[in-house]
């Protein structure tokens, strides 16, 4: 069997019985019932992924994955396509937005080069998983085959088993690729049949004669290569990206070694839509850190079932929200483990 | 001149040219313009509070006011009176919700008791500021003189100018008095005209019947007191409470000193109101920490043109929601401090 099935055949529901057991434990904290509103479902169901009602946060990662694409040759990003590279150093020299917040709650950020059209050679710190250099034009043709997508969701599971091994408590995930919002908002529009003006927007910040350009592109792309939105290796192959792949194959993998997964944005959350397509159930193991600002966001969140941690305008990417999100599912699951109870503090309890 | 008066008059606008050299600053790091979205907003706003481009976030404090209520005896509450008493030894032994969740985002609690009815002796820990043992019932008549508001906003003032002198960074507000959704709720009625039922809500838990009553007892005490909204200390002395009022000191002692604050939920945010009454240039330094359960939380919000930083249906108080809020605030002035210029990082950057 490969990896991917696997992965996939070793996902399990979540526990009832752990859910009721971790919202007793919070019951009993020195507060009013529920008072705590959303930080006890992050307590609650953190502790049924993890299967322990003293579930360690330490330690928390967040994997940012870079990868090029051949689409950008129509002009769908305000950036060059050097930047993917540029940025990828930012991030190892830990100068990026997802460096200084992921620092800020305590959380390592490790960066994989899935398939960034660059030889990086042995740079110290970059985890070298590089598929391929980049996807090809999709507008033309399928973005890659399904041997380079499955290679990619591979790299993600790998990673994820990795985790495992290493004992990491909380996952997040995260990218960098210039043009990558094109084949995020081309996957929910080919999975959700709806129109590609609907699901697409600005991106990095293109203007709107640029926007125009890139729904004619993706509009094209999904003409050209008629994705089957029943067969998620389909939809990713032709019109995805690498660390698009990268990241559902993350997903997959923390949902099989039940690690709780924090989505990021846009892009990260078009890798959880295909994860989900392969196996619904791992939408019990994530957490979407927050709304976005691209307008297919919401589309894509309401067909996961998940309500954003946050939504603070951000479009960066790169794990920026997932970091944030991480400090208050981390919140929660403190509540759960520190707080006082009722008996411990000698508090009264209310008329329930 | 009085400390109230002169806190008042001390208050200055945020300067605009500060508000532009922070985004400035903002806008050279390495991203997307504007792509950090509301975290911009935080370190811009905060920079100007703080009046550097590179402020410090250490340290943090959160203020719990505690007091009690003397329209507790008209059965509003859904937990005994003596729990005010018992959950201050929770705070002091450091079990509460907002002891574990300013922990975690390295803020310090300090319990201040402005008005609890219980002799403390010399608690160790306690910030003995004691006005009177809790308000009168005000479905009776007015909760409290004049005096004693003014008292009770002068402590909060106090505590701000000791912040100051202490080099506090950032303050958060935060509370505990059984019964104390039920002048918050009076307040806003009263400021805003609106009817009592459109603003009072379910405070830690109460049924359909106690709602009904809560919102005839707080129709009962305007009526009897008719308070005027045009006189914030008038509101404040008739159907007010000390610690609201002593969080209204804090606000406006922390604008006077430029700290910027971050106002917790629904009766802090009652505090805030009437901080803005006595003047509005206090809105400029303060954060809404998050949306309250509350029903007439948003109508607050509205008031003071204030959007929360979270939305996570939180009900707690103590400070809670603020220290989450202060967590993500630092995050901001990290991104401010810390994060890569294009040219330090060599990135390129986007067409503008």
């Amino acid at each position: 069997m490969s990896l991917l099935n696997e992965t996939l055949s070793k996902i399990q529901p979540l526990d009832p019985d752990l859910l009721a057991k971790a919202q007793q434990k919070l019951d009993n904290k020195t507060k009013p019932l529920g008072a705590l509103g959303r930080l006890e479902e992050f307590a609650r169901r953190y502790a049924a992924i993890s299967n322990s009602l003293e579930p360690s946060t330490w330690k928390k990662v967040i994997f940012t994955f870079a990868a090029d694409h051949g689409v950008v040759a129509e002009g769908v990003s305000a950036f060059p396509k050097e930047v993917t590279v540029q940025m990828v150093y930012n991030f190892l020299q830990g100068g990026a937005g997802v460096n200084v917040l992921a620092n800020h709650v305590r959380a390592e950020v490790l960066v994989v080069d899935v398939g960034v059209d660059h030889d990086f050679g042995d740079t110290p710190g970059l985890i070298a998983k590089k598929v391929a250099r980049g996807t090809r034009n999709f507008a033309k043709g399928p973005a890659m085959t399904r041997e380079e997508a499955v290679a990619a969701l591979e790299v993600g599971i790998e990673l994820a088993n990795g985790c495992r091994a290493d004992g990491v408590a909380m996952v997040g995930t995260g990218e960098m690729g210039i043009g990558n919002t094109t084949p995020s908002a081309a996957i929910i529009a080919a999975l959700s049949g709806r129109p590609v003006a609907e699901v697409t927007h600005r991106g990095t910040g293109i203007n709107d004669q640029s926007l125009a350009n890139k729904i004619r592109v993706i509009e094209e792309g999904l003409a050209v290569n008629r994705p089957d939105p029943h067969d998620p290796l389909d939809v990713l192959a032709k019109v995805g990206g690498l660390e698009i792949a990268g990241i559902a194959g993350l997903i997959l993998g923390c949902a099989a070694n039940r690690i709780p997964v924090v989505v990021d944005g846009f892009i990260s959350t078009a890798g959880a839509l295909i994860a989900a397509e392969f196996n619904p159930l791992v939408k019990e193991y994530l957490f979407a850190a927050h709304q976005s600002v691209e307008i297919g966001h919401r589309f894509m969140l309401d067909r996961l079932g998940a309500a954003p941690i946050l939504d603070l305008q951000l479009r960066l990417g790169e794990g920026t929200g997932a970091a944030l999100a991480m400090g208050l599912i981390e919140a929660g699951v403190k509540i759960l483990k520190e707080m006082a109870t009722f008996e411990e503090a000698g508090v009264a309890e209310g008329e329930h």
